[in-house]
């Protein structure tokens, strides 16, 4: 089969490599109905994260269970089925938390973007939807994989309530879809923080109320004004930098929440300004598990449309023109059929 | 009046300042029935944390109102009245959410190592009891001021829940009472981190069921053997060290809870290693007046008793030594009878 393959700064290929094939008795093989860029591929693509040599890239799933190991008891072949980027057992402690991507026995998906995909734990981590979905339903389902889920996971980390003011940094396809959860959660004012006209449209059909295109020191004054001095009640973190971490944390009011799930990259946070901000901060690698069912609900029934991020799709073969303009942020989110 | 001063590492002095008077209408002159040494009073007597001149000291009190300003309303002479380190109105948005410690008008409250003292925005900060307290109740009422508050503080932020598993680090008073706290909110199990015979004594008797002497890694790898593989649901951190710390969040399971209310003095955190560490993170100054109401209750009923973390008694004019008997961890809490 042909699969990406990142070689190396902005080198990522298309090339032959072996299909997978059932190595415990707890995987499934499953035949992708599609897959996609995300922005945490973007930082190996950058070189802002160390690559040990030739890696199969993609961790974005869904599509037909092709073949089952021999212990695997809850899904079946033919089966529609969607996956997170960890693989869990989902019956160990953490995942009884709700805490999956911590599973004790969790495994990273590799190599989704191609026409054939190995998932671990096929019992612990695989749900069904209720049917094949029709295809234009399938880029709102593959989101799900992980940048809807992620987006919900900020909003959920943030605490967002009903009638809360919530404030969103990035305007990535996790912060548009951290927009479309806070909506969901029921906030009463969202505010985006984005200077890219693509997105703020994006951001306001989702439910953003309000637009800051201020950054930095500027844009959390922004947002104080807006709040009359007091601070977002929850702002969800979706970049991962220094700037937008303290964006983030400053601009929320005392005895607020932080909910970020932009993979820290050079973060590292003050414990004396922390403990002054009075901020509750949580976040993390995303639970998508815990959500999959409520969001299969969510978009089978087309309550959500997660799927808009997806302002580009390419076929497999041009996966390298589809990080390419996610890198130059032509577009925001690439959505890649095998 | 005779209060003390502090003039520079480990120089604290007994000497005669002028009497506070009142300054704004909205100020009110207590005289003391018993004031304390704090934890945090020996990060300046240690010279951890600098101070610009002789510095008045002393942030915890009770007792009689003296004289109030013009414009309080809520308080008045001959009431025995406690209040928060941190004065603040009790009517802006952030005392509003229970954030008192950030309030729009917060005033530090400083100089209480004295027989008098002003306390600024008297409605807002101070808090009657429902009468004199009797002299054997005095330790008790004194503790609300701060380190119980903080404790209670130091559990609430940790989330702890009725049979929720609690470790605890730090054995000074605040982690005492955040012992004492994690009991009163129905935890089911409450690990004590502390190598001191003296306060491993008054961990159990507050509640703690098991106690762990190791500390740092080691400590965390106790942890980690006494909760199964788990880690703790709720770590209360009553240090402020960078050991400490990392100590607290790494003692918490994916998903748990981390209070911080040790003052953090050169603390960093990475940002990655708290991304994949999973936990909440919460902490802050005690907003201790958001408490009070409650912890008087429970003082005046004699349900709580955290007046036991004071195991030394001196007169006011012997403060010098009181500050050495912490210092040299002699004492665990010094009370100064003016």
């Amino acid at each position: 089969m042909r699969g990406a393959v990142l070689y190396g700064p902005r080198d990522v290929r298309i090339e032959e490599r072996a299909a997978p094939t059932i190595i415990e008795p707890t995987d499934a093989i499953i035949r992708m109905a599609a897959t996609c860029v995300c922005g945490s591929d973007l930082w190996p693509y950058r070189s802002l994260q160390a690559i040990t040599g030739p890696t199969p890239m993609g961790h974005e799933y869904c599509g037909i269970v092709e073949e089952i190991g021999s212990a695997v008891r809850s899904v079946k072949n033919g089966q529609f089925v969607i996956g997170s980027f960890f693989a869990s057992d989902n019956t160990c402690p953490h995942c009884h938390a709700g805490y999956q991507t911590s599973c004790q026995r969790k495994e990273h998906v590799t190599g989704a973007q191609a026409p054939l995909l190995r998932v671990p734990l096929a019992d612990g981590t695989l749900v069904a939807t209720p049917g094949i979905p029709p295809d234009d339903l399938i880029p709102s389902i593959l989101a799900l994989s992980d940048v809807m889920g992620t987006g919900w996971f900020a909003a959920d980390a943030a605490n967002v309530k009903p009638g809360a003011t919530v404030a969103v940094v990035g305007d990535g396809a996790v912060g548009l879809l951290g927009i479309l959860s806070a909506k969901q959660m029921g906030a009463g004012r969202i505010i985006a923080m984005s200077r890219h006209p693509t997105r703020q449209q994006l951001a306001l059909e989702f439910g953003a109320t309000d637009i800051v295109t201020e950054r930095g020191d500027a844009g959390v004054a922004r947002i104080t004004e807006l709040t009359k001095g007091i601070g977002a009640d929850s702002v969800l973190e979706c970049v991962g930098t220094q700037e937008s971490m303290m964006q983030a944390i400053h601009a929320t009011r005392p005895g607020g929440y932080v909910g970020y799930v932009g993979v820290p990259h050079g973060v590292e946070l003050d414990g004396r300004e922390l403990f002054f901000a009075h901020v509750h901060l949580h976040g993390g690698p995303a639970p998508v598990r815990q959500y999959l069912p409520k969001l299969i609900e969510l978009a089978w029934e087309r309550r959500i449309n997660p799927g808009r991020v997806f302002d580009l799709t390419l076929p497999l073969d041009q996966v390298a023109e589809g990080y390419r303009a996610m890198d130059e942020r032509r577009a925001i989110k690439t959505l890649l059929r095998p």
